[in-house]
């Protein structure tokens, strides 16, 4: 296996595993594809820090003239420390806080993304006070089923995101009662891994008709900020590609008149970055078979926290063809939530590499040092050349800040 | 709301939110009764690292006379760091590694519960290499229900753990395989947050059968680790007290004729601690309330993950009357999945402080930076004194060891 024309198993051996390895290729492929498919909308495309929030990634990202959609004040202190225009930062959060909120303003971040009332009204007063004037998109929750995971859909009426179309031409028709702020934008964001494209195409047209009937009524309108939650491939899937997105949205964008601003996270990087692993024991019961990995629930939460589904493969010549038994691949971590895999047909021996594929997005950003593990190292290959962007963890940083007493 | 006799809402004014609060006190009152209602016994208390690692807690409980229970080479460092006596150290985990082994091997612990017959061989080959004698426990897998989630089930065949009767038995019959080891005990260990005796009874018998036959064929045992689970009060359960737990299992326990050793966890810290956070937003919808908190799904994985209920209370005085209304009670982080509690009915106004009870154990210690938060402060309560046992990390903290390139 190659990671641009790397062999990852060298990488593996240079910088040990578990390990997480990133294509910059692939990364500045999807940007790019993204940004030709929407090439005649000229959209702002705002990359979803979340994801992975790795400077070395933003820098990437922001280089090729991507901006940033931040979710939090550490986000944007990220932001700023790879310099990325404030003028191409987005910030969405339910739970922002008056300093966050403040930082945010300072630093003259594009515009905010509301999700209720009392956040706008403390924009506003926050605004007022730093006697400056905000611009804020009013996020609408159009009350759309995305078809994918409970915990990553976040359009649904239910959900804490957003405001109901009630409630947004509710604030558009105060607007005097924020004289700081500057309402010029809708934002949505319906979920996360979507493969097809009929949610977007329901959720564009409900904002289609509320943009035309806030317009109708004076609101000066600029942005339409779509959000992310482009699928990507993980299994079998076969999530529309970025041509085909467009060509079903591109004509109901342009309807709105809006200049728009696309949220793009797993969709850059899901695929671009692979988890690599070795193998410690193969444990054979009664029962099951287990291939014992040094990679765990702590360093990729998805298998165990949304029963996600990643490829895995092993990186031993010859070592994929399918083989008669199954095995679950397990971390060291001592709960039985702790897996990558199950019931997978891999051939493998104590020593052996292995990746898990599809782990670029959600993987190392969601990490932590449970069973006190300490966080594993991030690799980018980039030109043909490794870089280590971030160091593996050692022991001494497991208890930075702690005091005995 | 006191923790001793110091007020939670002056420490959370004082160190911010979200925060960790501990009482030294209750995680001794737990310990002391457990070491009560096994004194007859005088079994080695081996507290549980992975449940709530902070150095002070570890340090405050070996104090004491704990030993620990460690799963880690990470977790090894903070026993030697607190100076823990080698010889109460005990280590469990499915997948130690070559390294792990050694340090533990090393510093001399007491013995290491072994998972399976390769982690058997590869002990005994690094002790070789070492030229020392090393003291192992075979970890039996009795294959029983506990009743308790999924994840933390840990004694059925289908899990990753320990080992069948057969296989146990086959080992000790070919124990001159292993001229580096010392075969000297069995471990359990069915699962966590268990109510009830029944499971551990069964258990127990099922590992006396088994002790028996090994020593009617010559093993030479001096250990029964019947490893942790005691479950703890999170909503309405009502769980055997130590007392009670002990009566069922001594006569048992007493059987066995072996040291027996006891790996508590939840059981000691987990009501022992609080998670305090502060209101940022109440958002009212047609459909929904959600009362918006600072701390999330990062800061406390439990509900999120396990879709585990922790008990949430106000600070507020007179703000504990149930209210007409029911409200989720969510983090800021952009998923569905960031919620602390469901359907809560708490009266609640931004800026008011709120406690998550039953959080000190598995709380801090899965906490991560996900959506690049800093991990949270914990204090502990000693004495009627506070201290801050771990300090809240700031921005330059998340990108420790990032290089932009």
């Amino acid at each position: 296996m190659y990671c641009e024309n790397l062999g990852v198993r060298g990488l593996a051996s240079k910088f040990g595993t578990p390990l997480y390895v990133y294509s910059a290729k692939t990364i500045l492929d999807h940007f790019l594809k993204l940004k030709s498919a929407f090439s005649s909308l000229n959209p702002l495309i705002c990359y979803s820090v979340k994801a992975n929030s790795n400077l070395s990634l933003l820098k990437l990202l922001t280089s090729k003239g991507s901006g940033l959609d931040i979710v939090s004040g550490g986000e944007l202190y990220r932001a700023k420390r790879i310099k990325c225009p404030a003028k191409k930062i987005v910030y969405a959060s339910v739970g922002k806080t008056d300093k966050e909120i403040r930082d945010a303003i300072n630093y003259g971040i594009l515009m905010f993304n509301i999700e209720s009332k009392p956040e706008l009204e403390r924009v506003n007063k926050i605004s007022e006070e730093l006697k400056k004037t905000t611009k804020v998109a009013l996020r609408f929750n159009p009350d759309v089923v995305p078809g994918t995971h409970a915990y990553i859909t976040t359009g649904k009426k239910e959900t804490k995101f957003g405001m109901d179309e009630v409630e947004v031409k509710r604030i558009f028709a105060s607007h005097d009662k924020y004289p700081s702020l500057n309402i010029v934008g809708i934002h949505m964001h319906i979920g996360s891994q979507i493969i097809k494209g009929a949610p977007f195409v329901k959720t564009f047209k409900k904002a289609n008709r509320v943009i035309r009937e806030l317009k109708s009524k004076g609101a000066k309108l600029e942005y339409l900020n779509v959000g992310g939650g482009m699928g990507i491939v993980y299994d079998k899937e076969r999530p529309q590609t970025a041509k085909e997105f467009a060509k079903k949205v591109l004509p109901l964008l342009k309807q709105s008149g809006l200049k728009v601003i696309l949220e793009p996270g797993r969709f850059i990087v899901g695929n671009a970055g692979i988890l690599v692993t070795k193998v410690i024991y193969l444990k054979e019961t009664a029962s099951k078979n287990f291939i014992i990995v040094d990679a765990a629930m702590n360093d990729l939460a998805r298998p165990s926290l949304y029963g996600a589904y990643h490829k895995i493969v092993s990186l031993t010549k010859g070592s994929n063809k399918r083989v008669a038994k199954s095995a679950d691949i397990v971390g060291p971590i001592c709960e039985s939530g702790d897996f990558l895999g199950k019931g997978r047909k891999i051939k493998a021996k104590a020593g052996d590499y292995i990746a898990v594929l599809g782990a670029g997005a959600y993987g190392f950003s969601m990490s932590s040092n449970y069973n006190s593990r300490p966080r594993v190292a991030e690799v980018l290959v980039k030109n043909g050349r490794t870089y280590l962007i971030r160091k593996r963890e050692n022991y001494s940083d497991l208890i930075k800040g702690e005091l005995i007493i």
